[in-house]
């Protein structure tokens, strides 16, 4: 709040530190990141009141494919991987990472996203920034398949530290009534379970993250050996490895449901988000079985154990921070199971076969 | 963060203060609140990946009233007012405001709120705190006649501080694709401009009220003379006028919008937020048309001539920060100003006849 010591002043909005020039200086600068999202079914312009989305734009294809439906939906933010992006002057994949939060969690359900929506609360606009942000709020769109219909900047100089921002988002998909994906209705004995390689920490667990670098007197912008071995990481500085974009799984996800017309071999997923495998894999059980998960199944990525190692953390703590290597699940039934392993190795995944359903009471059941 | 200073301690997430034990039990408090907005519509239960909210529940119903359904989505915050609420403790009414921001706007373009979601930012989750927090919500989803379907509670230790938190939403209506109401479209020359009467200060301009109760030492919990006339105000404290939510304009517009099924009086309408009638009148005209608007047509309540003595604050500031006592404004066919005048009035909105459209430059133009 400014000069407020001079008590006989007439006070101005822009005394109190929010300035609707810089404002009106960023609606120009992300217009063209929007606009780059935008398909057919994006109604109206920018700037006004509300964004609109086409259901029916074009009557044949969607009503085909919808006799009734849903419209799914989740909100979700970034956490303090902020925090790093700030302390590390890079803002342009920190969008993408709110992308994937919400669209991940979305598709669990069987949608496919249509729009999405940002909310930025910040000290005070700086263009530049916030239009790096968009951008790759933009990005994330685009590798979802979906359109950025709007936004909110609110500038809180007396909320937010100078510097600092808050990220989170909300989007919109819409899935078939009858092929909603319930893996507490559909989950069976005997279903497979199939993990997709993460890129990274994600946006979980970033607190924990930032304590172990403070703690440990990690340098952010050091190269360490650690990660020499590591084809994705090798050569990078552990800044860049924390600030690696969180995966969007949509694309694959999505033409893997739409390819079975009848067949529904997909009985349960999830999005592996703060809680790990533990905390996620079993919003996808009914009450009376559990996912056993052989821990050597798949390799825990070296970024993780660098973690584990310098934060001196419990090898429990890891598997319910973090996701460890594995960033999104699914339960399919044991015929397809290899037919599906491949359909997304083909789409560019990494595919690793974690266990089986078993009889149990609806946990996370880790075997050596 | 906690105790980094120990620099051999094995760390946990609890460690850097985030609680997922307070998270799990503020979870089950507001879920009575989530409920109680839900009707048919809404799918799915509390705690899975997404909100669900079915558009055909009932295909009669539905798509009797939508052929060509248009999505129509908002997100925004109530700014500094929730400093406010931290300062006084008082949480139960900043939701109505959060909702009301959003759904006032969507309904700008003639849609009808569906459902809605919120996003809360803070320092360390305070169960009953957040209980408060979402109560609001669900009334104001309650007094908006939408459903909400979902929320994310971040805990952020490092971005906010002890006791703070922000708080955004998002919500998804529809409108018929022939039906929507575009200003810029639609206004004519001598239509005529009717204004709605606001509830107070509703959610633009706090950092500026923050500033002037700071400045001219104004006591939030001392009763003023100033408002001994005013009926609504009079009695009550500074603190509680200024916390009083934001109307929420839904129900008469969607009511007044769902009477004309052929005629479509209304050419254009704007939710008076941050810029004032100046600044979001001006969004529902055509570039070769101004509104003018009489200063004489409405009575300015005293608490904004409270605030501006106070401030000493210039007219045309106020006028651009300050709704002034008009939260919502529409633009109508002068044949038609007297009955929606009276459909609204008998609705329970307070209506002014605030003015004219005529040639001009797409601005708004106060006379004496």
């Amino acid at each position: 709040m400014a000069k407020t010591s001079k008590s006989k002043k007439s006070l101005t909005y822009a005394d109190t530190g929010v300035s609707i020039e810089a404002g009106d200086a960023m609606v120009g600068r992300i217009q063209q990141h929007l606009r780059k999202t935008h398909g057919p079914r994006v109604l109206g312009k920018h700037g006004a009141f509300a964004g609109m989305f086409r259901l029916d734009f074009n009557e044949k294809l969607f009503k085909r494919n919808y006799k009734d439906p849903v419209l799914v939906s989740c909100t979700d933010g970034v956490g303090t991987k902020v925090l790093l992006a700030i302390q590390l002057g890079k803002h342009d994949t920190i969008g993408q990472d709110c992308v994937a939060m919400n669209v991940n969690d979305m598709i669990v359900q069987g949608a496919e996203p249509l729009f999405f929506l940002d909310y930025i609360g910040t000290h005070s606009v700086d263009p530049v920034h916030m239009e790096r942000i968009v951008k790759g709020v933009a990005d994330g769109c685009s590798l979802a398949g979906c359109a950025l219909i709007g936004g909110e900047t609110a500038e809180m100089p007396d909320v937010y530290g100078k510097g600092d921002y808050d990220l989170a988002g909300f989007s919109v998909g819409v899935v078939e009534l009858s092929r909603i994906v319930e893996g507490d209705q559909r989950v069976e004995k005997g279903d497979v379970i199939l993990g997709l390689a993460s890129s990274g920490v994600h946006s979980n667990g970033y607190t924990l993250v930032r304590a172990i670098v403070k703690q440990a007197k990690l340098d952010l912008n050091k190269v360490y050996k650690d990660f020499d071995d590591d084809p994705q990481f090798a050569g990078k500085t552990l800044g860049e490895i924390l600030l690696e974009p969180t995966r969007i799984y949509v694309k694959p996800i999505v033409r893997l449901l739409a390819g079975y017309k009848r067949k529904r071999p997909i009985s349960g997923m999830a999005h592996i988000t703060g809680g790990g495998l533990p905390g996620n894999v079993n919003r996808a059980l009914p009450e009376n079985l559990d996912a056993k998960i052989s821990r050597k199944s798949w390799e825990v990525p070296a970024l993780f154990k660098f973690l584990q190692k310098h934060g001196n953390v419990d090898e429990d703590e890891m598997l319910r921070v973090f996701n460890m290597g594995i960033g999104y699940t699914l339960i399919v039934r044991p015929h397809f199971a290899e037919a599906i392993a491949e359909k997304l190795t083909k789409a560019g995944e990494q595919v690793f076969t974690l266990g089986k359903i078993t009889a149990g009471s609806g946990k996370v059941v880790f075997t050596k």
